[in-house]
C-alpha cells in the first residue's frame, strides 16, 4: 500500500480564485495526507490587481512551489491568447518539477484551461471546480473545455451536475458540493465599517450607512464593444446620481479600453463622478460584508447571481456575460441600454432585499472537496460515459 | 450585403492531416468564396517525418500564410506539452496577423486543440472534423475538448454525431459527413507495386504479390510501458516469420523510446529483422494501395479501424488506443500479449479479406464540408445546448 | 549582378526609437534601392506608453511586415528579461518569414539586444546605431554586446568610435555619422504653446511662457533604490515650488515602484503637486520644442546629455545613468541628494543658457547612414580586427 | 559581514561543456563557501545526444535545480535561434527562483549568450569561461558579446587575454588560468582498448592498435553549404581507405542535412563505409584517450586546436570554423577540398606525433577558477575600461 502523501498542486491565477478558495486551501493545506503546493502565475502577482494577495499566501504559511510572471500587456485578445500559452508553457515546467499527483483547476478563467491542457499531458489527474454552469462570453467554453480534460468534478448546483452528465463525465466522479463561495459568504460575519471601505481605492467618500449602489462590470472577451456597454451603465449610474462604489474590471481582454474610460471621466468630469469612489480590490470577507449592505448591484459579475442569491441582494444583471446561468428571484437581466438599467436599479430599490436562496450553496463546500481530493481512487485515461437518459434541464 | 470572400485558415501540423485532408483543402482552395490560407507547423515541417511534404503543399499552389518551427525535442510528456503551448502561442501571432473568419481543425492530436484554444480566444469561429469517437490515450480528451471550444462539427458516423449533441453542442451546427480518410480510400485507384514500396525506408524487400503483414503502432501517450507494449507485438511478429513492413511510430510522447528499439533490434538482431522493412511514411494513395493488399493490418492505428473498414482488410487492434471506437468484423483487439497477437493474426490469415463496411462513409464527404464552410452563418458565443433525449448509443 | 532590391528590416520596440529615427526612416521608405520593412513589438504597441503611435506609423504608408504583443507585466527584471526572451522568439519568426537581408538595431534598450541575437543566429547582417558611448544602467552591457553582434556601425561621436574599433570591429564599417536626435533637433522649428504642451497628460497648467522645470527620470535597472532616488529628485522640486513638467518614466523593471509613487502623490498631496503637470509623451518634434524653452532639464534622460547639448538648455543629471557619457558644459551631475538635486537646479537657473555644441552633432545624420545602408557591401562572418594603438580616450 | 555561502549557478546545456568543465564542478560542488547548482537544459537532456550525461550528473550528487526541455527541431537556423531564445526564457524563471550570485557561462555555444542576457538582466553577476578567442561561425560573435555581458572572465591563453581587455573588460577581472580541456586531457591516463571503443556507436570495428583516423566535422552555422563541405571530407577519407571512427556532428543548424548525409551513406553504400564506425559521443577520458592514439584528427573540432596541442596529436583542420584560433605546429588548415584534405592527412601521417605544446595549458586551471569564483569581490554595474595601449597581438 503506498502510504506516500497524495501530492495536490492548486494554480492559482486570480486574485479572485484565491479568494473563493482560501477555506478549501486552508484544509488542504491541513490535511495529514496531503501534500499541498500553490503555483502562481497570471494577474495574482501583478501590483496593480493584487497588492499583497501574493505576500498573504506566503504569510500563510503555504507552500508555494513557484511563481511566474506570465501575463502580456495590451488588454486585447491576442494578448490573453498569448497569456494563456506562455502560462501554460510555464506551469508545464512547473508540474514537471514537482511531480503532482493531482492538479485542482478552478472555474472559467482563460488562463485555467491552459493550464488544464498542460496537466492532462502530463498526464496528470485534474479536478475541476465549478464546471458545468452555463454563462457568455469566451467562459462559456473554457468551462466546458476544461471539463471534457478534467477528471473530477465539483459542480455547484443540480444544472450544472446534469450538464456535466450529459457531456460523458463519469458519475462516479462527479459532486455538487455547493458552491464555495457561499460557503464563504456564509461564514463571514465582518462588519464593514464606512471608514473601512474607504480607506480602499480612490475618488470621493462613500456612506455605506446609507443607501448605495455596488457595480462591477467586467468585459465580455467574445463581445467588440466593451467600451460602450460600460458607457450604457456609466450613464445610468450618473443619472441615478447616487452614491456608488465603483470595483475596477477584471485583467482581460477589453479591459483597457474600458478603465481607460472611467479615468478619463474622473480626470475630465469631476462633476459626474462626484459621488463615485473607485475601488480596485478589497479583501474577500469586506467584499461580502459589502454586498450584504449595498441597495443593489449593477453589473455582470458572478457574485450577482451566486453570492447574491444567498445574501437576498437585490442584483441588476446587465448583458450576456451571465446569460443562462441558474439565477434567483434577486436578479433582474437588462440589456446595455441606459434607460433600462436605471429603470431595473429603480424597481430594485423599491424591492429591497430578498430572502435568501439555497440555490447554490450547500454546507461545508470545502470540507466536501477535500475528503474527496483526499480518498477518491485516481485515474487518467478518460473515457465517454454515455450520459443516463436525462431529467430535461430546468 | 458582405459580398468579401470567407477566410478559412486551416492549420497543419502533421503529415497524416495533410494526406486525409486533401481532397478538402483542393476544394476550399477552388472555392470562389473562400479565400483559403494554410498555417503550417509542428511535424509536418521536420525532415524525418514529413519529407517533402511541405514542398509539396507549396508545389500544390496553396497559399501558406507562414510556417512555425515548435516541435521540441524530448519525445516525452513534457516536450510534448511544451510544443502544444509553443504551437499556440505562435498561431496566435498568425491568426492575428491573417485574420481569419474560420478556423479549421482536425481529429485529436494535442497541438490542434492548443491551436483550437488559441483561435477561439481571438474570438473565431472554429470548425472541427472528426469530433465525437471514442478512443484511448490522450486523444479522449482532446479530442472532446476541442468539441467545446468549436461552433461547427463534421463527424463521421452516427455515434460520434450523438456524442457531440449529448455534449451541449448546437444540433445546426453538427454535420455528419463521413469520413475524410474513406472518401479518399474510395477514389484511391493506384495499384502498388513490389518494387514501388521498397523504394521507401530501410531494411529488407518486401515482396507484396505475396502474403505480408502491416504493422503501425503508435504510442498511447497515458501509458508507461510503451516500450513493453511493442515488445509484445515485435515479439509476436518475430515468431509469425512473415514479411512485414512496419512503419516508424508517430511523434508523440513515448516515441523516442519505441523507435529506440526497433533501431536496435534491426542493428543489433539483423536475423529476427530479416523479412523486415521500416517505412517512415509513404503518400497516402499508396498506403491506401499498400491496405489494400495487405494480408493483415497490426498494431493501433486508427487507420485499422477507418480505412480498413471500407478496403474490407483484416485488422488485429491491439491495446486501449483505440478502445470504444465504433468498429466493423473486420476488427479483432487484442492486449498487449505476444501469444493473442499472434493468434489473432493467425485467426485473420485464415479468415482472409472482409466484406467492406459503410460505418464511416458517405460519398462526397468533402464536398459537404466544403459547403457547410462556405455557407453557413457564423457565429462566436457558444452556448451550452440542452441534448435532446437520446436514442440509447450503440 | 544582383539588382533586387536590398531589405532592409527596422525592429521598432519603443516610442522614443521611433521618433528619433524618423528622418531616417523615412528616407529608407524612399530609396529606390531598398525595400524597408517595419517589424513591431515591444513598449511601441501598448496604449499607455505609445497612443496612436503605430497608428501614425501606418499612416505614414510604411510597411509593418508584423507586429508582436510581447511585453510581460510585472515591471521587474524578471519581466524584463523574460520580454525581451519572448521578443527575440517571435521576432525569428518574423525574420524567417520576410528574409531581410540587413536587420537595424537602435541604441541599447534590453528587446534589442535580444532581437540582435535572433538576427545573428539567422546570419543576418546587423546594422547597429548609436554603439560605442558609455553609460550607466544595462544599457552599458546591451550596447557594447550589440556591438559584438553587428557589422555595420554608425556611432554619434569620436570617443563612440575609438570605442568600437577598440572592441575589434571592422574598421571599414564602423562610421561617425554624428546622432540622429540632434539631426531632428537641429530641423524642429515648432513654436510650441502654453494651450498646446497642457492639452497632454494630466495636472495643473505650466505657464511656458515663464520659468519651468522639465523632469524625466527613469529607473536605473542595475540599481535596486529607484523608488529613493526618485523621491530624492521629487523632493526637490517640490522644495524648488516652480512650475514643473514631469514626464513618466520609461516601461522598464522599476518603473512600476516609480509610477507608484507619483501618482500616490498626485492623490494624497495635491498641495505639493500644485505646480506640477505630469505627461507620458508628446510628438517628438514638441519635444524637441519645449527643451529649448525649459529653464532647466531634469533628471537622467540621453536627451539631457545629447539634444541638451546642441540646444543650449541647462540640464541637472542625476545619478548614475547616464555616467561615463561624453557631455557638455550645459551638464551638472549630481548624486541622489535632495539638496544637491535642488542647488544644482538653482545654479543652472542662475546661469542660463548655454553656447550650442556639436559633440554629437553632423549634418545629414540620416543621409550618411541610408547611404552605408543602401551601398555597402554586406557580409555575415565576423572576424575581431586587432584594433589600432589607440589615441588615448578623452 | 555576510557569512552566506555564495550561490554559483552553472547552467549545462551541452555534453561538451560538461565533460570539459567537471573538474571545476566537483571543485565548487566541494569548496564550503560555494553553495553550487547546476540548471540544465538544451540537447544535455536529449538522448540521442547525451544519453545517461544527465542521469551521470544526479549520481554525482551535484544539486540539479531544474532541467528544461527547450530544443527546438529542425536543425536550422531559426530552431537555432528559437532554442535560444526559449532557453533564456526558462533559465530567467529558474535564476528568479534560486536567485544565484553568479552565473558561470561557458564557451561560445548559442544558447550560452541567451543565458547569459537572461542573467544580466536579472543583475547577476557573470563569470565566463573561454573568452577572447578568435574562431570561424557564428561562435565568434557569441563569444565576444558574452565577454561584454560578462563581469569575470577567465581566459585560456595570452592572445585572448589582450582581447578581452581590448574589448574595455576590467584588468582586475581577466584571468588566464589556461584551458580546463587540457587540465583534464594532462590528468587523463585511461587506457583505451579496441574493446571498449567498439561497443560504442555502429558500423565495423577500428583495431586502434593499428593507424586510424578519427573525425570531427561539426557544421558552420554562418555558412550555407554545410552538407557539400561534409562531402569534402567524406570523399577524402573513403579514397584514404584507412580505418576510421567518425564521430557525429553536434546538433546545431546545420546538423541535420550532415547527419542525413551520412545515414544515406551507410545505408546505401556500405562498401564505401565499410572501414567506418560512427559513434555519436564517448565519455570524456576515453575521448582523451583516442585522440592520444589516433593517427590524425581530421575536421574541424576546438579538440584539434587545443587538447591536441597538448597531446601532440597530428591535426587536418578543415575550412573556417576555427579561423584565426592561437594554434600549435601541430595543426594543418586546408579548405574544403577532397584533394587538400586528403594530402594534408597524408602528410600529417608521414610526420607522426608532434611535440607536447603549452600555448593553452596551466596547471591547475579549474583551482584557479574556483580560488576567483569564490573570492573575488562581485559586482554587477559594468562600465567600459578604456584598454592599455596594446603589445600587438601575435
Amino acid at each position: 500500500m503506498d502510504t506516500r502523501k497524495r501530492r495536490v498542486c492548486f494554480p492559482l491565477t486570480s486574485r479572485a480564485y484565491y479568494g473563493r478558495t482560501q477555506l478549501l486551501i486552508q484544509k488542504l493545506h491541513n490535511h495529514p495526507g496531503i501534500d499541498l503546493q500553490l503555483m502562481l502565475g497570471g494577474s495574482i502577482l501583478l501590483d496593480k490587481y493584487s497588492r499583497h494577495i501574493a505576500d498573504d499566501i506566503e504569510r500563510s504559511g503555504f507552500a508555494i512551489s513557484t511563481s511566474y510572471f506570465n501575463v502580456i500587456e495590451g488588454g486585447n485578445h491576442v494578448a490573453m491568447a498569448k497569456t494563456a500559452c506562455l502560462t501554460a508553457l510555464e506551469f508545464t515546467n512547473g508540474f514537471h518539477s514537482i511531480a503532482p499527483d493531482l492538479v485542482v483547476v478552478c472555474g472559467d478563467r482563460f488562463e485555467q484551461l491552459a493550464i488544464a491542457m498542460s496537466a492532462a499531458y502530463l498526464n496528470k489527474t485534474i479536478a475541476h471546480i465549478e464546471g458545468g454552469d452555463v454563462t457568455g462570453s469566451i467562459d462559456e467554453s473554457v468551462r466546458h473545455a476544461i471539463t471534457k480534460l478534467a477528471h473530477i468534478h465539483f459542480v455547484t448546483n443540480a444544472d450544472a451536475h446534469r450538464r456535466v452528465l450529459a457531456m460523458g463525465e463519469d458519475p462516479n466522479y462527479v459532486f455538487n458540493t455547493g458552491s464555495l463561495d457561499l460557503e464563504l459568504a456564509a461564514m463571514v460575519r465582518t462588519a464593514l465599517t464606512t471608514e473601512q471601505i474607504n480607506s480602499y481605492g480612490v475618488g470621493h467618500e462613500v456612506d455605506i450607512t446609507k443607501p448605495f449602489l455596488t457595480v462591477i462590470q467586467h468585459p465580455v472577451t467574445t463581445e467588440t464593444d466593451n467600451r460602450a456597454h460600460l458607457e450604457s451603465t456609466l450613464q445610468a449610474i450618473v443619472d441615478l446620481d447616487m452614491p456608488t462604489i465603483w470595483f475596477w474590471p477584471n485583467p482581460d481582454a477589453g479591459t483597457g479600453e474600458m478603465a481607460e474610460r472611467i479615468r478619463h471621466l474622473r480626470e475630465h468630469d469631476p462633476v459626474k463622478t462626484a459621488k463615485m469612489r473607485f475601488i480596485t480590490n478589497v479583501p474577500v470577507e469586506e467584499f461580502i460584508a459589502l454586498l450584504r449592505v449595498t441597495s443593489c448591484l449593477v453589473g455582470n459579475s458572478s457574485a450577482g447571481i451566486k453570492e447574491c442569491s444567498y445574501l437576498g441582494t437585490p442584483v441588476v444583471d446587465v448583458g450576456a456575460r451571465q446569460q443562462g446561468r441558474l439565477r434567483g428571484e434577486h436578479v433582474v437581466n437588462v440589456p446595455y441600454d441606459t434607460g433600462a438599467i436605471a429603470d431595473a436599479i429603480k424597481a430594485q430599490l423599491r424591492h429591497g432585499r430578498f430572502e435568501p436562496s439555497a440555490l447554490y450553496y450547500k454546507a461545508d463546500a470545502s470540507q466536501a472537496i477535500v475528503d474527496v481530493l483526499a480518498g477518491v481512487e485516481l485515474y487518467t485515461q478518460k473515457r465517454f460515459c454515455d450520459p443516463p437518459v436525462p431529467v430535461p434541464l430546468g
